[in-house]
């Protein structure tokens, strides 16, 4: 089993669909194979990108199984199992532990959002603590959500012996500064959108979940890489170039976007899964276009 | 099977759970018994009050057989079988048709927010349509999904041959009557709040759907009869005597509020699942009050 | 002067600009005598419809004494005077009487809006009802100022013996019935927007201020004594009939369209003044087709 | 007059008022001839802190010529001149100038928010520049106006030769980096919060305009001076150290509170204006506590 100081980039992997919207494990299993070659530190199955909302329990647990069997052994397997009921979240955790990940991130419920105020975040994160057989991280990510999890709810979650860490995809850099001032020694900060990835190395994060980590894996690895060299200047150089390409993937053209970028470099991007809507030509041609200009494709 | 010109009221089901949370089919059973008295139009199993996202597929289709069974032949069943995917959201229409449900409400899908856009909706909407051996209805609740149908979206919906209405919650009057403008003759559009219900009455809207109904229901339905009988005084009236309370259980105090309010007159309340808090006794101090003000319990 | 039941339509006049972006006074007069022949109740001088964030003291003041200059006798005459600031707003109130007001309506302040909670609105409507000369009315206008004034802190300020109502125009009906539970006897509340006209008179709202009045002033009024006649049905489909004018002239294309709707009524329109967009033609030919479709122009 | 290659930190000046609300020109004096001796680059008058909107004409022409008068000669004199039209805004700019400015700062107009799109702001600012006799920067604060300046839009923007900057406050360090991705070669931007201090350091933005600054206003300097020394470590435990204080005034406590904390540290604070409530003792209490815990005061 892997240790938990969690540093290192994992893509939140896309699930490619075939065009009759079946999971096609055979295409996630080559992208894994290929990601096992870019430097990344794990993999998370069953995050945002990968229209879980989308997918029954059986296609979950068929993905983590997949992924484990076809990652290397150093590879830690991170699990989206966050449900919006504490008892779906904890059942689906222990189901994911048995399948194969070695921890578990939880996404902050929220549909009954005026009710999801920070102490029922807090005795829901805890609850799942306690019953997971895996170490837990939070998730929060306010654009899906409309919640923000406060950074004080993060300092008394982290106190918890199962919780680890989360994965802020708020893209707020000031609270990702109190989320650290708030949270205990040995706690993992995962910063969890590639346009925050050279400031957050600049505030000591050292982990981060990114969609652009799906069709760049190597060069969000190499963003790193140079920055713990010391080489900031072309650290930051690369973080500039990539900056557009994932502006696009994860904003403008959403997960059809991703996963025509993935497809233009080598990956099995497959279909979205209705209502998600597929890219028209013309927005494939802006997405090349982006992905040549950043020298990812020829 | 009822026709489909739905008039009346129709509450939005609480789902009564055991203490160790799981689901009472006997109280909801007694529930439903005791709500056969009040001169309701029918029955909404699976709204946002009966903490859906809170259930598993079994749980849904038990609740929904449940309820087909103790109903009066003459109560029309609704379901609420919106998923976030369409192939996930026809599956469990055609399981709710299967377990004696008379037609769907599909609420609008958001996680992917940005990318729900009028024609991804539309796209969903139809698809469901196509396949579900029900009458499908719209249901647009933007303050749980942050999407709002557009008039004109619901417009071009209204006329497909398999989608029989919509249920709006948005509370947003000019936005009803831009509705109304929009829809297909014959379209039924369902008020989703009994904050609205007498102004909506004025506006010629003649079905509700309303989470004050589970505790008040012979109440909202003598607004509407009082209205019919050109009593409008006596209508608006009671409308106003009864708008704190629903204020409270819908706003305030939310689905714990309500259930607690269901309790007090008589129903199998039940608790909550966990994320969702229960009362304090201050708040149920303070609701229990409310009713009192409003002559619902002595 | 006038007594203070306000009932009837009052519009929220537009501004007209000459070219080089001057007020016309000539072109201000013509309208005020013009509108005069339609049964109106009264005027607001400085609405959000005359641009009055655009406006210096001076042209603030001559436009209202322009208008009750022209103006009948019996015509109250409101004038916009809320600022940012308390003691700029109690200037303006006074300068306002002194010109010839008969009461004032002061908007929320809102640039410091997390500031700007419930207490800090109550001492600033009571601070300035306190020194104005003459009387005041609240006005809440959400769209524009991010701020909503609660239904409690209406009910503290409806208790002051110098404030006198408010002008709703959040668009809320839900709202604006608990405003109505909330005020003391006598206070008046005036509705905001003609597209909640017909369902206010049925809530028992006596009183409107809109928009719509500046370019269809005998039509709105003419609802409102269908209504009061018992013509009950007719109200409801004259308002109906002006909505969608409505809905264009206050929402989709602003105060550029409001000017060109009532350019086409022979009302002296007038220009914008910057940074507002003019009309592109695409966008006249637009509002035309509309007034044409509601029978307001040939 | 002062190069326009804007680095370092410029205070937005609070504006210290009497108990009785007069502005205290002699307070104002006292306040920038001790933050003469911290190492800033300038002073912006009539910033969001200075209660710009709460000062009329005379009062704001009154604020630049004293600190025009007290700042030393190397200090770059800044002005807030946006209001609601382009052409108040000009005339502002013009009598700036006069008064002393050696730039304009101009807010995006934001009262018709749905109008206020990216061509109109375009048009606004470019009509502006045009006349200024001084060079203008942009300023971009979402959480006031509720307007946020697109990055194509400040590119574009960014071409006008009497156009040389920006202060971006929205708080985003990515859209920070689309920003930096448009301008035109020499534009300045801004940091326009202490919050994204060390951060927008990292990323290569040199100058600052921000709350901070006003009571901890060498500590602010000392940031900048220590990373440009390459002790980033330093710098940044020095940005972490302030960064709750910061959080207090800009946050939490509002202008008050940035006042306090002046006072506490030797400035004139002064009361604020109505409607902004002035600190209870607890809230003082607080406040104090921050800024011992920050070291800043013993």
């Amino acid at each position: 089993m892997p240790n938990f100081h969690i540093t290192g980039v994992i893509p939140p992997m896309i699930t490619p669909f075939t065009h009759s919207g079946e999971v096609s494990l055979a295409a996630h299993a080559a992208n894994v194979r290929r990601w096992n070659e870019a430097g990344l530190r794990g993999y998370l199955v069953l995050g945002s990108n990968s229209e879980a909302v989308y997918l029954n329990e059986r296609e979950k647990l068929q993905l983590i199984e997949c992924t484990r069997e076809n990652a290397r052994p150093e590879h830690l397997i991170l699990a989206g199992t966050g449900m919006e009921s504490t008892r779906e979240s904890i059942h689906l955790s222990q189901e994911a532990a048995r399948a194969g990940a070695h921890a578990v991130l939880v996404i902050t419920p929220s549909f009954y959002r005026e009710q999801m105020k920070d102490e029922a975040q807090v005795r829901h994160f805890q609850a799942i603590a306690d019953e997971s057989p895996i170490p837990v991280l939070m998730y929060n990510v306010t654009k899906y959500t409309g919640v923000n999890l406060s950074p004080r709810a993060v300092g008394v979650l982290s106190r918890h012996p199962n919780i680890i860490g989360m994965k802020d995809s708020s893209g707020s850099i000031p609270q990702l500064v109190q989320y650290q001032e708030a949270v205990a020694e040995g706690f993992t900060i995962l910063v969890g959108t590639a346009s925050a990835w050279y400031p957050a190395l600049a505030l000591g994060v050292a982990g981060a979940v990114m969609a652009l980590a799906n069709c760049a894996p190597a060069e969000c690895v190499r963003v790193q890489q140079l920055f713990d060299q010391g080489r900031k200047a072309d650290a930051e150089a690369l973080y500039r170039r990539l900056f557009p390409v994932n502006h696009a993937v994860t904003g403008v053209y959403g997960i059809a976007g991703l996963k025509y970028a993935c497809a233009l470099r080598g990956y099995e991007g497959g279909f979205v899964r209705s209502p998600l809507p597929e890219l028209t030509g013309q927005e494939k041609a802006e997405v090349r276009g982006l992905l040549e200009k950043a020298g990812l494709v020829g």
